[in-house]
């Protein structure tokens, strides 16, 4: 293909779905998973797709580590149970009642556990975009976890966030050299259903805001486009 | 809707591919934007998708600042050129006249520009997943600006990320409480065309590196699936 060829680019009616399908039907999965594998060619289309995020100056700071191994993942999990044991410290009476009925990782349910990292230090890109905020790489790594998640939900794969981890015993566990910041750890699988809200609006934890009230139209705090002079 | 009614889930061989495209076909905009106003149905849809993205502790901790008034784009568009010259800086002779050469913000050209800001103080969530990183509420945020992006890309509108910007000058000119963070800054408009490669390759600035070097299987630097044991 010709790279100065303009694409035409307009989405049919039922691509444009399946983009907001993957948008409204993705879900923080944690109770769900099925222990069947992820084929390895699955696997490869959604890292593919994390691999094609943003990245300032074309920098693609990313690494993603890939754990199947039964023993690693077990390691991972004494982490977070431990960290959770100590998170739950914050809550008391009925709210605590309620963090400890929830499920808030599938390290040992989901066949595969990906750990996704920042490398600060890469010299690709040559710095370009960023001097100005010094968060941008970082940044630039979510993009490639959001779209691997969005990719996932379009193969029929659940995918969940664990951020409550030790993440120097992480580093450990893992082996990811010193210099890399890890970024997310997700749990990935095949589940029995995708459910229809997130699991804390189902389970009474929070509400959804609605939109409008996280919306400004040129001055702050104006929410209404009428408002406007 | 029954909330606990299970969805089936699968997408349809195009709704897949119309996410895939999104990824694929996603790029920064900064030359090919439009004049033309971009309808208000259109810019909730995308700041709809975007308010659906994941959240640590379902926190949502966004807000979306539209600006489309011209005077306050150009006072951000000030600060870019500001920016911009202390950033070019850093590079010097073939570097620099390709630094210099590269269009890297098209915040006047776009008639949308939105700023996306994390309320890291924001009550919601009651700190839920919050203690081990502090960084997730930023990821979060960044999670929206991905969802957004994706979105856009499926209305065929272009969405291009400005790094290049003081960020306390930023606040002050779009009045944003000094309690939030602004994490993105982002041109939005219909363009025309959508470059078949990002325009850092396409200019000779970085190259995309192999999908195969940036993916670790159980062990970190075994690089294929065939290495394990």
């Amino acid at each position: 293909m010709n790279a100065t060829v303009a694409q035409n680019g307009t989405f049919t009616e039922e691509e444009r779905r399946g983009v907001y399908r993957a948008i409204y039907e993705r879900r923080d999965v944690r109770a769900q998973f099925q222990p069947q594998p992820v084929p390895s060619e699955a696997l490869r289309r959604v890292l593919d797709a994390a691999h094609h995020a943003p990245s300032v100056g074309f920098m693609q700071p990313w690494d993603f580590h890939v754990i199947r191994d039964r023993a690693i993942r077990e390691a991972v999990h004494r982490n977070f149970e431990s960290a959770n044991r100590r998170a739950a410290e914050a809550y008391d009476g009925e709210r605590r009642e309620l963090y400890d009925s929830l499920k808030l990782a599938g390290i040992l349910d989901a066949p595969v556990n990906i750990c996704v990292t920042c490398d600060r230090q890469r010299a690709k890109g040559a710095g370009l975009g960023r001097q100005s905020d010094p968060a941008v790489d970082l940044y630039s790594t979510v993009c490639a976890v959001q779209n691997l998640w969005l990719a996932a939900r379009a193969e029929s794969l659940g995918v969940g966030w664990v951020s409550i981890l030790d993440i120097d015993q992480l580093k450990a566990i893992l082996g990811i050299p010193a210099s890399l910041t890890p970024v997310a750890y997700l749990c990935v699988g095949y589940v029995s259903e995708f459910r229809m809200q997130p699991d804390l609006e189902e389970k009474g934890w929070e509400t959804r805001s609605e939109l409008a009230s996280v919306v400004h139209f040129d001055r702050w705090g104006v929410h209404s486009e009428a408002e406007q002079p």
